[in-house]
């Protein structure tokens, strides 16, 4: 049993530059990160932010019919958590990030980010050195998942 | 259209210490990270934190009347997402966070931290070296951002 | 009224590996920290996560009580948010965490994670190089904390 929750892939990198970010006022968070790694030469990087959004999409993941269902929001809420991960899809730069949105009563609403509207967002991106981080198709979860091989 | 999402402002670092850190029972929380960061030399920083709080002072920011809704919390909760950044404002160090809270059903309630008096409360604080990393007020947001300048 | 907010415990650390892990599909999110820092040897940590869960139990402590209340989560849900460390209790290696989970529609359950079954996880795992870090009960909150000592 000791090796039953052994993780399906384990990467090692060294902590290389620590970016601290404020983002574009109007700017998507998404694409703005994807800019951002791209320009820095970030291919691997985990990063957190806190800011205010104006709008967003969020997504939730159905395990079942291997689809994601979209949630729009509409209205400026507090962004009070954003974690998230830079590595590659296709050979290109890919940011997967979730949030927890934050309302005026202080209501919550998240899940997977499609696009959030900055209002205004603090980044914190850590640039790791070290193997490629590369999403290939997983059979079992239809996702792009970090393959070791 | 590469350029458009571009940061406002980017900041380098390399990492210096990481502080691990076990605040006081009955301290505020966003009283003790500046306490710490003042301490310890801290001028520019990232961090997480998890516990639980006695009580809390959330805030939403009002994007349009550019003003703070204040929201209390007045019963202990979970504290299951705190993430935050150190940097200067006037010259003195100033800590920003945002945190999400969860009650005995599991149900949120998050928003910036003005105050958190703490129950148990465990911080990972990273320092940073590099550049000042300074507030001045933003005619846009009406808030006190990050510049380059 | 200087120190008034400062630290009951405070560790400094030099960051080492930062580990970048895609666990397991159906293995429980605590026993894979667990059984990835023992393997790596890590006594010292910090992680930030997200992913998705097929279910989970949370909990909420008791802060009068001194009782964590179980709170269970038996759908599929995002995990929006997961921040935690590593240390040791009694010996051995302890991974304490926090998460955020959202469902189909964005609302959210949080808690102090018990259990969490891995629908998809991504995890970045930063090993801390420097003291010991021991919990040992603490009288105050009846919680098993760091101590300086």
């Amino acid at each position: 049993m000791q090796v039953s929750h052994y993780p399906a892939g384990l990467f090692e990198y060294k902590a290389n530059k620590e970016l601290i970010i404020r983002l574009k006022h109007d700017a998507d968070l998404v694409q703005s990160i994807i800019e951002l790694a791209r320009n820095k030469g970030v291919e691997a990087g985990s990063f957190t932010a806190i800011g205010s959004l104006k709008r967003a999409k969020l997504g939730y993941y159905d395990q079942k019919n291997h689809k994601y269902r979209e949630i729009k929001i509409d209205s400026p809420h507090e962004m009070v958590s954003c974690i998230g991960n830079v590595s590659l899809k296709d050979g290109e730069i890919f940011a997967h990030m979730h949030v927890v949105l934050a309302d005026e009563m202080g209501n919550t609403k998240a899940g997977h980010l499609f696009e959030g509207i900055v209002f205004s967002v603090e980044v914190h991106l850590r640039q790791l050195e070290g193997p490629k981080l590369e999403r290939k198709y997983d059979e079992v979860t239809a996702l792009m998942l970090w393959v070791t091989e």
